[in-house]
């Protein structure tokens, strides 16, 4: 009899725990589902019998390494940076790891004793990064097999709106964690183009996009996103000419962001201390020139003048130009206009959202060059039951049922670009509706 | 008999160990020398029968605390980072404490032991962070004690080229420390004007410039620098409308320096590894779009379309359009920029540099409304004796002077904006032909 123990029982965990609820059901496995709020982990075992709620302070290392002592394979919802404390006591009692985050140098520092002890340490296994390595190996290793050379590769994913429910102008809402999304893009963005490096800085990020075309759907902005250039090896494809991994907004988007981004008010480096009562005008007045008497759409308009009727009210709409107070006044400025976006883009009853994916491939083959365009679109039920949720937890609750079940051979520290890994989940994603099409077309 | 250790005898130091050990002779005083390089510390002591050359790797604990306890103060001269390890000892063996770099967080939790102690640590004392703390505060102190209110208080500094030696089209050359130069301005500038309170994020810092004029040299451009609001409390100014403190650079510089801040190459951030040979050109390619025909030159255009003749002239005299391999292939972008440009920004032969400061105050007076202007221009000797060395190391070298003659009676950790320390430091400084002119207008 297999016991997982799933760290975490938030709202991202809710797939997830009911795929291993109910496989457990008929395999006879034990799941119990830890959380700080013991309320909160027995709301979600639904009143399983195959499931328990235990209460757990990550920091309490007694209670933690006995839970963790309990089980065969540790799920860890946890936020990213714990995942080391759980990963450690996973090594110390010879527990095997799984988790959607990506991996980290924590994580790379044991590997290996990881492959000493002969454990599955697996990390980025839910949608971005997850569902996007499997799709994409599964492609890649074929079209290798087949003895085509691949010289081009791009990739992009959007956690988005399903079109019957783009009802703001931003055609946007939170879908994942907002925070995420204030401070998507920054850093430095890295990827090379014909046998050119590219960096865009963040400040570049939003006016250098792509135009990505769903067939279904139409238009969306694909800006890149973090390092591309480690996929090389990662994907095994160290000489490729053109790499790019990127994320996907509805088309406009991208360039009514970057007014935030260009003022500087996405900044998440420094603590504003505001007096009370300061209003969403006067905080984004902070980020413009000074002037006597010229108002603030004046002053944007002045100091970005590519800004037009259709960027101004998108912007407007936020309600950021209002006199209204801040309802937070101590914060970075991401944090700030954080808290003013989340009155605006919450999912409202009936909305659904959208996942969005598309790889992009050109290869030599003996018989000429040809193109593959890979595509999922994938919609939610409602706002509850979102295709976010489902993406992000699927992919890893299959992984660690299909590992249960003995069908997963890898060890080590391990990302899901492994045939053993993805073939099965892609397999089960299918039965979900998960589904990529493909359109293969000959280039000339 | 008194003893000064001075800690760290690089370039920077020259013109405080020369003061210090002067002195020494009619006052019989004694003068360490120590740096990790003997050779150095020796050569500064020139034949000085006061001063004594040591070693000092500042790691060794021993070696460390048995000079400092020779010592009856210590003036430090190492890299900030290093201050708080020299600053420890003084404090375990109760002797003073002198440095020109900021007042650190790891300095101020010193603060009530200082205090307790009766020692006097003294930062923030050469020329920017320094000179501008001692002559801003003359003029508040005594415009305050006039019964005067301020309500406008601009402070710029600039390290630059004497005009006669304004020899390239920059008309900027290195005069201290290049990363410096090319990191300046990165985080958020923050500073207050007429009650409103702003932020400049880096990207935008260039291009929102103020025109600062010196009767005798002409135009400059003043941007903000750091977070002037901090400075309301410290110079007593607490409810100011307007306070700024920026940096200066000859007309023109800023909106040229721009492109390398646009383009992304200014960042220090993260490692570039580009392919042996890679050029000047690939390195600047690598931040604009890729296109197939267009050149770099267009690309830049077409990306910045603000950029004209006279900045394309600028970017072309650097070399960095040129095809020859870069000298640094790995490194930030920052530090590979920062070795082409130090190929052409050196110091030639009979060339100048020129310290520039002005201090603009608005006030309120029992008789109505002035202006008070403050500057000071001070030109080096040649490449060797600068203006940037002279006015970095002679205020720390004066205040330590009058420190050891019993004239500076404060204790604790302080900067040089108390009476009794700048008042004395001033006149000696005016004294060594650094002098401030100031112009008082009346306002309608």
């Amino acid at each position: 009899m297999k016991t997982v123990l799933i760290i975490g029982a938030g709202k991202s965990a809710t797939v997830l725990i009911d795929y291993l609820m109910e496989t457990a059901k008929e395999k006879n496995r034990k799941v119990i589902i830890a959380d700080a709020s013991l309320e909160m982990a027995q709301k979600k075992t639904r009143g399983h019998t195959t499931a328990r709620a235990a209460h757990l302070d990550i920091h309490d290392r007694e209670l933690r390494q006995k839970l963790i002592q309990e089980a065969d394979i540790i799920v860890s919802m946890l936020p990213a940076f714990l995942h080391p404390i759980v990963a450690k006591d996973c090594l110390t009692f010879g527990k095997h790891f799984f988790s959607a985050s990506y991996e980290s140098a924590a994580l790379k520092e044991m590997r290996k004793e990881i492959e000493e002890k002969n454990l599955l340490f697996l990390n980025e296994c839910g949608l971005d990064p997850g569902l996007d390595h499997m799709s994409a190996m599964q492609i890649i290793d074929r079209e290798k097999a087949q003895g085509n050379s691949i010289t081009l590769f791009k990739s992009y994913t959007g956690g988005l709106l399903a079109p019957e429910s783009e009802n703001n102008p931003w055609k946007y809402k939170f879908t994942w964690n907002p925070r995420n999304v204030i401070l998507a893009g920054q850093g430095v963005s890295r990827f090379i183009r014909n046998g050119k490096l590219k960096f865009i800085p963040y400040h570049m990020l939003f006016r250098r996009t792509e135009t990505i075309i769903f067939d279904k759907l139409g238009a969306y902005d694909g800006y890149p996103n973090r390092d591309s250039l480690s996929y090389r090896h990662i994907y095994g494809l160290d000489g490729i000419p053109t790499i790019l991994r990127g994320t996907l907004r509805r088309s406009g988007f991208c360039k009514s962001w970057d007014v935030f981004v260009q003022l500087g008010i996405t900044d998440d480096s420094f603590e504003m201390d505001v007096p009370e009562g300061f209003t969403m005008r006067m905080f984004i007045n902070s980020f413009l020139p000074y002037h006597e008497t010229k108002t603030v759409e004046a002053k944007l308009l002045e100091l970005l003048p590519w800004v037009d009727e259709d960027i101004l009210l998108k912007v407007r709409w936020t309600g950021i130009l209002e006199h209204s107070p801040l309802t937070l006044t101590k914060g970075s400025p991401a944090q700030i206009l954080q808290s003013i976006l989340e009155m605006k883009w919450q999912l409202q009853s009936g909305d659904k959202d959208m996942i969005v994916m598309q790889h992009q491939f050109e290869m030599d083959t003996p018989k000429g060059r040809k193109s593959i365009t890979s595509s999922l679109i994938h919609i939610g039920k409602d706002q509850q039951h979102t295709a976010m949720a489902k993406t992000v937890g699927l992919p890893l609750a299959i992984a660690a049922d299909l590992f249960m079940d003995g069908k997963i051979d890898s060890r080590g520290l391990r990302l899901p670009i492994h045939r053993d890994i993805y073939a099965p989940v892609l397999d089960r994603l299918k039965e979900e509706g998960i589904i990529f099409t493909e359109i293969e077309t000959k280039l000339d």
